[in-house]
């Protein structure tokens, strides 16, 4: 379980390589015709959100809750509050079955912190430290600073790195690619000697943002402390050494890993009218980092999903399987909140009949990110023709998994899906104080909802299961 | 000229409108004939710039400086400092007559600042001082909060105001609309009895991004402190008060506001061949706010400005007429260096063909934007086709003043131009730690030097004057 976490550390996001959608479905007519009758249903969950009775919701009471609790680290007390009020919220709204799943989560907190450059010229660093780095030692660390853009390079500089304070200026490619400098940037310059590691945030735009994240200390070698510095900076002490001029850096950096301590998925529920022991989950996480409120990661998609079932109970609404909402907690320390969840339930997987997860935006949404096989992707492009009232109707499959908490599922045993949406701008604010509730509009979360709402309820209420035939030897989720 | 100054505080930027250019321009054949000759000099120093000699030199001097000085602030040593460095650099690439003229400047510096909300949920409150701001007693001020979003709103509260802290949760609409909250906000609340003022920073878009800048105290009215804070905070305090929420904020607002003192506007030349004492002005401002480095705002045009006669020198090109590059100080605290400039040569005005002022970005150049009447306005639409090889050829007039610092002169007296370019984002940056020189692209620089260089170039040596009529009655400037 731990090496899977490892493994596919947070967000998995826009790995998905756009293959041409198989335009030679061969569903059986009854099939089709059976998605097309949902229509008059479709439409009524679109109307309800986008000009009806539940119009602005999904914004008004996430906004509620973050201005309430503002940022939701696992472990905390302020966490625990936040989910104990999240599941007053789904009972409220009519949902059943709500509850909490216990979870052992990791607790890491910033006491202090503080970066200087002291030379080529006095100024102020600021700094912000990586989820379960080591602190300095209390008068800190004064050393000279190397910066490299690549593993390589650093490999290539080898026992000059003695001592120094790394830098590491990587390139934006893709998250999934310049991510590795965050996650094992301090261990790899630790090999060498290295006294710290300030990584330059992980993000394609910077204002001077800091962009924390969870980082891996390899086991074996020794734990340096490792924080982000902005673009900006990284980009000055790249400047610096270009022209040959010596920097030298203080870094005050004070944090506490306290014992694992316990947090809870949130669950709750529209049970099943035929097969309520067959499960669609639809899912966020509540957790956050302590920078900005995590309005955006994952505010939007915790809410859309609770809300999503909330809509379709105000509707009357009752499939014949059970949607299932879980509002995951500690995604953020590396999907430890799922992985309670899927040890615990790990032997009912086989009535998960679909999954889907939003942790990549909830801005306007374009349709669904699917990994649900051939057949699959082909009931899906019918269901998505129905939320052509919000010009959401784009069904675009993944090579690998969809989502964070569900990669692990979705890369190869369950057929599941992500919320496709014009999301350019996500790690923008990513991680950083910029999170908060003016990266979202209220109508885009309203159509948001309504994408949710309609693709679980439909897949959660035909009469056949879901197609879990991947075309892909199924492996084996460790547990 | 206090008056003044108060009336066109900083930057007033981007308040021209666009009217239609006069496609029925009258030049004398002989004028037309003799711009288009410097086709071939305009392409030399285009080259120069974008594949020659001198590529990269703009950026790579102002990187330098601004890496070696950081913010630069009137009143300080450390803006002296880089005062002595650019004198000492425009000697360095041959600028005739290089030396500083005095002027007295503001002294203004923040000491330390920390805001908290209180209620209804404690949270760090992050706040930039407003420059000249008073600062609360040593103990701060706890008060509750008011929030409006118009002056007319304030009037419309009348006495609940007192003793409260008003936050002014202005929309963005135009820079020159929005600042009103932040250089009267203060001084329009004090008016009935709040005890302090927060403006939401004036900015169309935010990353939690804080943006200062001056304000005024009306003579007669209680000052009482301000500061700006985030729009993500502005907007949280709006909907707090939305829900009717109370909110109480904490803040510690310390500044210092010292004597005046000495500083200089930075000058060098390229005496003209004919004409000498007749004057073609280029500019920019060397002082910055104390947060970012002041890369954008306005090394950029500060250093478009020198570089372009260090280009022009370097070439061998000497006009008929002087060009002169002034480097501004202390334009932030309200076009200070200007005012003593101007009343130092107001005299010889008169001499003074043509003045030009970048100080609203060097991002990509579209061509010029001119005050300069309906002659004037064809000669440089006949200017900047000789810019087509970097496709900066839009000549666009204002129906006010072009420039920040010549703002005055050129509303009225003297014909002048600005640096029309790309800067859709230029108040993303500015005023704000992001201000730095990952705002700036070399490319973009290399290109605004050489509109500059052939626009300046062309206007100083053309055989007549270039028209001083600007089809208004001339209003005299006060001195």
């Amino acid at each position: 379980m731990k090496k899977l976490v490892l493994l596919i550390v947070a967000p998995l996001i826009f790995c998905w390589t756009i293959v041409s959608v198989n335009s030679e479905c061969n569903l059986p007519t009854n099939l089709i015709k059976e998605i097309q009758s949902y229509e008059e249903i479709a439409t009524n969950i679109i109307n309800s959100l986008t000009t009806g009775k539940y119009k602005g919701g999904t914004y008004n009471e996430l906004a509620k809750f973050v201005d309430t609790f503002g940022a939701r680290v696992s472990g905390t007390e302020n966490l625990e509050n936040a989910i104990d009020y999240a599941l007053a919220l789904m009972k409220q709204y009519g949902l059943e079955n709500v509850h909490g799943e216990e979870a052992l989560v990791p607790h890491w907190v910033r006491n202090e912190e503080r970066g200087e450059i002291l030379e080529p010229r006095k100024a102020n660093l600021p700094v912000l430290g990586l989820g379960s780095s080591v602190g300095t030692l209390a008068n800190g660390i004064e050393a000279e600073v190397v910066v490299v853009k690549t593993f390589d390079q650093l490999k290539g500089l080898n026992t000059t790195i003695k001592g120094k304070i790394v830098v590491f200026n990587e390139d934006w490619i893709t998250y999934g690619t310049s991510v590795a400098y965050r996650s094992h940037g301090a261990s790899e310059a630790a090999r060498f000697g290295a006294e710290a590691v300030l990584i330059r945030s992980v993000t394609p735009f910077s204002m001077s943002t800091l962009h924390t994240g969870w980082q891996d200390y390899e086991e074996g070698v020794v734990k340096i402390p490792t924080a982000c510095i902005s673009k900006e900076d990284a980009q000055l002490f790249q400047r610096y050494q270009d022209r040959g001029q010596k920097i030298v850096v203080r870094l005050h950096l004070n944090y506490t890993r306290f014992e694992d301590s316990k947090s809870r998925n949130s669950v709750g529920e529209i049970q099943g009218s035929t097969y309520p022991d067959k499960v669609v989950l639809v899912s966020g996480h509540i957790d956050s980092w302590d920078v900005g409120v995590g309005a955006m990661d994952d505010g939007g998609g915790a809410f859309i999903s609770w809300y999503a079932l909330a809509v379709l109970h105000g509707l009357g609404l009752r499939p014949r399987r059970t949607l299932r909402a879980v509002l995951w907690t500690a995604e953020e320390p590396g999907l430890v909140g799922w992985a309670a969840y899927n040890a615990s339930h790990y032997n009912e997987l086989d009535n998960f009949t679909f999954v889907m997860e939003s942790d990549e935006g909830t801005f306007s949404p374009l349709g669904i990110n699917y990994a649900a096989g051939v057949e699959g992707g082909c009931i899906i492009q019918e269901i998505v023709k129905l939320l052509a009232p919000i010009n959401a109707t784009q069904a675009v499959p993944s090579t690998n998994g969809v989502g964070s908490d569900i990669s692990a599922w979705t890369s190869s045993l369950l057929p599941g899906a992500s919320l496709l949406n014009e999301n350019q701008r996500y790690f923008w604010f990513h991680h950083s104080a910029a999170d908060t509730m003016d990266v979202l509009d209220p109508d885009n979360l309203d159509k948001s909802t309504a994408v949710w709402a309609v693709v679980s309820y439909i897949i959660a209420d035909l009469t056949d299961d879901f197609p879990r035939n991947r075309d892909q030897p199924r492996v084996k989720v460790v547990n």
